[in-house]
């Protein structure tokens, strides 16, 4: 079980990390201030048009462009042990996992399209997709059910003739507020009896197929992350052509199962990373101020809690780590439980360095002069997103008794 | 030691809970909505204003106004335990406690005022902010310096001929954004030596004072409040007379003990109004939405987590109305660790069911579609206000040792 | 809601402070250590017979002798909140709540005989019991079923002419180890079928009645609580009366939740007292100590835990005060989710500051040179006793939602 | 990072597992119930001698024995980290550490004797520790000074002549109650002023000296732990050779230092294994009862507390490897604040478990019918030898910050 780099993963990572910290970072406030500059939050202003295409072809030339492509042929040649170490260092800046063509949903769905998509979708949505010429979206969760047990989703979707005729509301649709989003990947529901899992499908829809309207960007503790997003849809008599539909009817469940492995656990590796950011943002204040007769590191019960954050650190490294060897060994079935692990505790103790580096800064923590309320909202939101914790506690703890021949 | 309400409390708990019920939480959304209407954050827009207005008609008319000033002759007679009790109903809507004229940072400068004023700061200040037609500031925390160790405060002040000259910068000034702000009430250094709790005083600043700027508005989780807001504020050579200082040079920490006790114990008897809100809320939600098989209040720990919020709320409760209860005892010296008790404890109450409900909800409970994340901001920042958390701490810790003859 | 005193309840917890502080107290090791003398553990030495005695004959010279019967017309006259009070005193000391005559199960039983015994029983079982000469058991809890869900009981209960004949198994009878212990109140299943809670009965039997039988004493963390003691008991062909039923077939659940309130907030009340003990053990000891150039109790975290220990015991001593308030108001129904509420928080609130207590005291805390390993171990126990931390937190959650019309 | 068994490795954890279960965890409960079966606890019944001897001999036979010397050329030939998977194993039986000769303070002194023993001390005491014919203790803790701090260390030691005499108490010195217990190597004071951490030395005591008296046996929660036992012993003008001294005069701490890190490391790794311990007990038990129209594991937060209980055991696991791989790299300095991590999070992850496992069990997870109190107790214990969690977490801090050139 070789939790380390191997050698061209080292390299990579170094690589990575080096351009996160010169080039990308730099970059991130300025990228994100020049947000609504057009007078349309969703829409690039034509700096952040320059700043994401000079770093996409500087991450390119480097040779830093779609290592998230572990497991395949045309793939880094690096192992998703490699590539949890490498994700870490994106997980530092905003920018980075776009700019390295790394970020959600697209990595998923371009895994959704290279194993399930026609040629034809290959052609028309992967090859852009891994160029970074466009983006794309995953319609999953809805407003009006809840989405956390996902047999309930209730988009409805019904045959007509040669095509599929799909109506209802998704919400939560990341990355579809993105000017260049030209695709969705939506989870339908295409019957209403039969087997609870076999009940729903997957659907291509282009986002300009009449009837496809965006009705809102959705806040997260009142950041709508414009121009990136996440969207609030409608889908009205929305029609696409029959082979539209991936894999079949009634296998929307066994495609989702196959796409949100990898990236629930991409998103644990870069709040791995966002939590050793914050714990240098603490300790760096720490030392900085003082306050009755001593630096800040050392008041009260602060070095408790700049230890407990280095052991927190340590061991959601470590799940992450072994989590991703798992799925390294091939067998996605038996990383199931520990990427839910990964996904309930890797949140929890970034959310928890997080809101102690936030008490050691005081007022500035919760304000604009930190990156840390921001990282707190991301955070807290990765508590929700791909399965909020209560459905992977109950992922892992059916394992467990599964696993004892309980139950 | 009774914490129950008093028969004239009780009545006025009633018409202020029925009040915010019927007439000020339906125009709480509608107020905030129109911020910035006028293209300018910081003034209220014509509806604002008739808001504002109407409700406080309504508020004076009813007799729910000043109802603060529960030891004050010219008070509505009420005790402290009264008042927590009232101010729970205030806390469930933002715009409430202005509209009772109740809010932060006023009731505390009124007290300053009242204590600690010149007939004629009494006259220009203290009558049109009990009329409500002014709002105020209280200038302490500084951007250079770790406020939480209040001898730190550096804001310069010395005099020059018959004046005070004032220079430096204060931020987090509460109040200060709104357009309606007329005065200061300022902590500066005035000696660099000494005893280290004699080098500070209190000086009032009309805001319209030359050399007095606003620099920005301090953001809370992303959200500068506008229109009240929390101002970053600089002074260079603000010149104020020398009867603009409070009860005399080096009793900064005289006054700012006593205006602060009630002010903090206020913001929590808010605390629990909020954390009533949220479980509210959590479980409504819970009933309405079904997920594998049952509703989700039902689900899994969710029963566990509704008890505990009912435990956590019945116990902040009882801490805030036992420190009203000592502080109506009259000796604000015993009731000072009280207050620190509560100020750790309600916030941390109210924040884990805040968060527990946000949960609940999925992603509906970061968005603009409920008021959970702007909730959590608060209350977050509730925790730094008034002194955080560390330094209450360590006033209980000491209070529990010096009680014993300890240390 | 007066949380005080009444006059006559201040002088009695006075009373009861100073006995315990310096007579009973200092009684407490050397009784214990008189345990097993005689060869039995299971009796009392004469000198534990005489240590007894002398202090119930002190308590009852004193006027405080049965103070539990707030209630009652030939009780103390005082409120249940003045009990919690008293009660607080008295859990400061392992032997003080028989001296007083205050101790459980006997409280519990001599309030089901007061409520529901015949006027047989009266004499023959709680007049004696009220003078302190018996003692008696409460069994409930059984090996072979989940007790928690009390409609598991199974210990088999058949009319055989004019005899009820019960057979089979109890264990964690307290008190069912002592000498003096007389009698039982048996829970039984009379019926397999019909309404799940009206299955049940009450049956009074007395120890020396044919076919009972002690298996063995049962261990807390290793100490079988001797002489008092939690017994194994087996029942074969236990034949008694048809009047020795309380009440009538199928009402047993109907008395023992009339009996379990009251005794539930007692042990409660006692915790609290159990808690400010661990905290003056600890500040006492890092007073004493110094480490790293500080004394303990100001090194690193030692302040916050401290603030926290002082915070717990307030807040859970105020819940107790309400539950005990709402008891006098005598809407037990009302009472019942409050004293589920300090049911769950006491021990917790307890068993964290013990925990804390012996970390400080180093080696000492876990050894016989303290008392906090005994109290860990019998807080411990309390969330199991009379309901575990999951049935209460049902109670509390279910009323939660009952109250406002939900589920 | 190869936190995997080695092909050897993995050979001898399936041996040790297979012994552990299938000849040694049968007879624990005996050999623990014939402690004091001669009358005196401090001596082994002739069962307990066969036990030990046969079970010894077994281990032996099998290739099983002194597994601990990883780092010697004397030693098995496998890694730290195939250790740490070995001692989870031996972890989960009480009597398995000594079985395989791998049992502290022995292979700590073990490991003192060798580095640092003279020709003589290794053919006197280390030749039979190594054949398992003597035990050793490891004199460090003393009742009168806070001795997480080590340089309160008090215990007197003064050459006289040629011989050094010592005066002092100990307690907590474990294993010192073992019938074969020969020797203690202790800790002293040699010095009253200079360098802080050159003021101890280190000595060698055989414990039939004159002047060597066992005061008592320290209990654990009310265990003496029988016959092994944490004795308190006093020294009284104790005298020894100058060559009983190790290394020289003020070299106390260089040992101490050297002699701590792998014994806590196996402390850990054999907490991880009681924690998978007490999560088997748990569910197993809550799958074979019912309540509430459901089995125990089912139940309200019950599921989620499984899932809790793996993800901190897979994560406790995890630490406690990358701390045995970094030892492998040989850069014990690396390692130390790794350790500490492993120290303080080990023992608090299996205490989780193990108190979770006992409220689910009810009653009989307190009692002598499980093995849950005895293993909370112990654990409970880690928490404060070799270091409290107070000290570890200094450590991690300080590291951490040095780390970063801070402080």
């Amino acid at each position: 079980m070789d939790l380390g780099l191997t050698e061209r993963g080292r390299a990579l990572r170094d690589a990575v990390a080096g351009m996160v910290r010169e080039h990308i970072a730099p970059l991130d406030a300025e990228f994100h201030a020049e947000t609504g500059g057009t007078g349309n939050r969703w829409e690039h202003t034509p700096r952040q048009t320059e700043i994401l295409d000079s770093l996409k072809n500087l991450a390119r030339d480097r040779g830093l462009w779609n290592l998230w492509k572990t497991h395949l042929p045309s793939g880094p040649g690096i192992t998703t042990v490699d590539y949890a170490w490498i994700a870490e260092e994106m997980g530092q800046s905003w920018l980075a996992p776009e700019v390295f063509n790394c970020n959600a949903p697209d990595t998923g769905n371009m895994e959704v399209f290279a194993r399930y998509g026609t040629e034809d979708m290959k052609a028309r949505w992967l090859e852009p997709l891994m160029a970074g010429e466009i983006r794309s979206a995953y319609l999953m969760t809805e407003p009006d059910v809840a989405s956390s047990d996902a047999t309930n989703i209730s988009l409805h979707c019904r045959r007509d003739g040669n095509q599929w005729v799909l109506n209802g509301e998704k919400w939560w649709s990341t990355g579809a507020g993105d000017p260049r989003c030209k695709v969705h990947i939506v989870m339908c529901r295409t019957a209403d009896d039969g087997p609870r899992h076999a009940q729903h499908s997957m659907v291509v829809v282009p986002t300009d197929t009449p009837g496809v309207e965006t009705l809102r960007g959705m806040q997260v503790f009142g950041d709508d992350e414009a121009p990136h997003g996440h969207m609030h849809i409608r889908y009205t008599d929305v029609r696409v052509p029959l082979d539209a539909m991936l894999l079949g009817e009634g296998r929307g469940f066994e495609i989702a199962q196959g796409r949100l492995g990898p990236g629930r656990i991409h998103h644990c590796m870069r709040a791995v990373g966002l939590a050793e950011k914050c714990l240098t943002l603490m300790v760096e204040r720490g030392a900085a101020r003082q306050a009755f007769g001593s630096d800040i590191n050392s008041l009260g019960g602060n070095p408790d809690r700049i230890a407990e954050a280095r052991i927190g650190i340590e061991a959601a490294r470590l799940m992450c780590l072994k989590a991703a060897w798992v799925m390294d060994q091939g067998d996605m079935k038996a990383a199931a439980p520990l990427i839910s692990q990964v996904k309930i505790m890797a949140p929890r103790v970034a959310l928890q360095i997080c809101d102690d580096a936030i008490q050691l800064h005081g007022g500035a923590g919760v304000s604009q002069d930190t990156d840390l309320a921001r990282i707190y909202a991301h955070l807290r939101t990765l508590r929700l997103v791909d399965g909020p914790d209560a459905v992977h506690l109950r992922t892992v703890s059916r394992a467990e008794l599964r696993n004892r021949g309980l139950r």
